[in-house]
């Protein structure tokens, strides 16, 4: 017998497929009150771990247990979409002064600027505003694009890219937080953040799916 | 037939092992040209893959491939010394401007206060400074044991202690970085510094240890 020890969200989803698959997401949120958003790193986990199968368009059903996939095959399995974190952005003429009490009141370690079409100009993390901030300028009239990191500089991902290939970027190019973005004819639209938070949340998930 | 990919270092370590073994952590970083440092994620990934085995002033051996272990039993052997980096300390008489320069010259997140005697008395974040950045007072003359966090809020780890359980106070205590230290009569030495970056390139190392 090999021990399967889910968290218990994740044995009440199993419970929900179980008598109730095919089921969307959206249904199983339903269920336990809680938003998607809430259940997908869940649902990645289950899936990835071979508990659930996923068919676009019809839902979630219950596979019984597979044959266990090596952890790198189902590691790769693992999404940006399924552990992005909301975005946070700003205007291009923001003073930086106004883009510290954002980041404070957000309580996010970056935020993206965007321009007046909403699409992705320039990158801030806390670094860049603490650089600024013991400069001899007034951060009151230093509008936010003269200090962001801007393109060709942004390190980006999308939705859909595997989340170890994110990780990789997030060390290899040393920052805190990628934009996930979708590429649009008028520039890069983001969707999301992800963060070595995101990341760090991801491993302990691993570790909490007890049978992978 | 199993997938059997691990990255190029490890490879050559488990070569050395294999002619070599049972040899110490330092003779191979010897024969590597790299410090015992640098190669501590590389053997700590080996083991818990169960490609080695390591007894206590024998050495590591080369274990065959052992039966699989669960996923989570393998991970929960990975300790925070295996991961850790070094820490940055500054004094508690400090000034707060001069804390923001070392943190920029040091190239890390978060700075660790010591007393005289090298005892940890607190933490400062980058967002403990941008914020005293922005108040009203000069930061040449406010010393940092001012803004730091101090005992009983500082988080802290053991270097035998789980990273999992370390990954897991980064993310409930909502702070970038854990000083690492070694319980003294005289209070906290400390040891090390883990950071979310930390956790990020152990979920890589996962990812590239391809059959686990």
């Amino acid at each position: 017998m090999s021990p399967i020890e889910l968290n218990k969200r994740q044995d009440t989803i199993l419970q929900i497929v179980k008598e109730n698959g095919p089921i969307t997401g959206e249904q199983i949120a339903e269920r336990l009150n809680l938003t998607r958003a809430t259940l997908r790193p869940d649902l990645a986990i289950l899936t990835m771990a071979g508990f659930l199968d996923a068919r676009p368009r019809v839902g979630y059903f219950y596979s019984g247990k597979k044959t266990m996939t090596t952890v790198t095959e189902s590691m790769m399995n693992l999404k940006v979409k399924d552990f992005q974190s909301l975005p946070v952005v700003v205007s291009e003429n923001m003073t930086v002064y106004d883009a510290i009490v954002h980041m404070f009141l957000e309580d996010v370690g970056t935020l993206f600027v965007v321009d007046e079409n909403t699409m992705l100009q320039g990158v801030l993390s806390r670094k860049d505003l603490l650089r600024t901030s013991i400069g001899s300028q007034d951060l009151n009239t230093i509008p936010v694009h003269i200090i962001m990191t801007r393109m060709p500089n942004i390190v980006y991902c999308k939705k859909t890219d595997s989340l170890i290939v994110a990780a990789k970027k997030l060390i290899e190019r040393q920052v805190d937080s990628l934009p996930v973005v979708h590429e649009t004819d008028k520039g890069l639209e983001i969707v999301g953040r992800l963060t070595k938070t995101n990341i760090t949340k991801a491993f302990i998930s691993l570790a909490e799916t007890h049978d992978l």
